[in-house]
């Protein structure tokens, strides 16, 4: 059976920005927890929207031919899949995000920051 | 292109018990928020898991077989598919669910409080 998670105390154990764990699963879908800071990088999931829950600070997500978003605590946002998005957090922000098991962490780009799904499976 | 979702504002327009209302949806699933009070009813999902996010109060989940679990706020848990489940909310408590689109409010068990998925799509 499944355990009640409590996405504070999962937070604070995770020591690095841009590297989401997860934390449940349902239906094919991940549940993760993320600290971000700074400036992620521009990508797109062709087959894979993806939601974005704030639970502390303030995320802005960069989307391609379409202003900013900002998301403050407590805010919810889908990035529609094939859209180009690019995360920023000024100051240190936490989230829930929610999406596929397909969806890989920076889309068809590669970069320093890309997690795999292996990374991001690491009991927290 | 999506919009954001505050949570709290959403849930402040919301004046019903155990009548969730779609706020988002993706790959399949929807996003809902309800205002819980009281007991719900046994009932389970054959085909769909149903994760609850408690935003604001305490949601007590019986499980059949299993001890009850506790989510206060910021816990996550995951019924999963199959699994005769009970919520109650000694007091008003205030969830995110996300469950995949086919999911029916009181599953296969039909009661005053079931509210069909057209309900649960009215704007809010």
């Amino acid at each position: 059976m499944n355990t009640v998670v409590n996405l504070k105390e999962k937070l604070a154990k995770l020591n690095e920005h841009w590297s989401p764990r997860v934390v449940g699963e349902f239906d094919g879908n991940y549940a993760k927890i993320a600290k971000l800071k700074g400036t992620f990088t521009w990508h797109k999931h062709d087959d894979e929207d993806e939601l974005f829950l704030v639970i502390s600070g303030t995320l802005v997500i960069e989307i391609e031919n379409h202003p900013s978003v900002t998301l403050n605590e407590g805010e919810l946002y889908i990035v529609p899949k094939g859209v180009m998005h690019n995360p920023i957090a000024e100051k240190e922000c936490h989230v829930l995000v929610i999406e596929k098991k397909s969806t890989q962490h920076t889309g068809d780009t590669k970069i320093e920051k890309t997690r795999s799904i292996e990374d991001q499976l690491k009991p927290i």
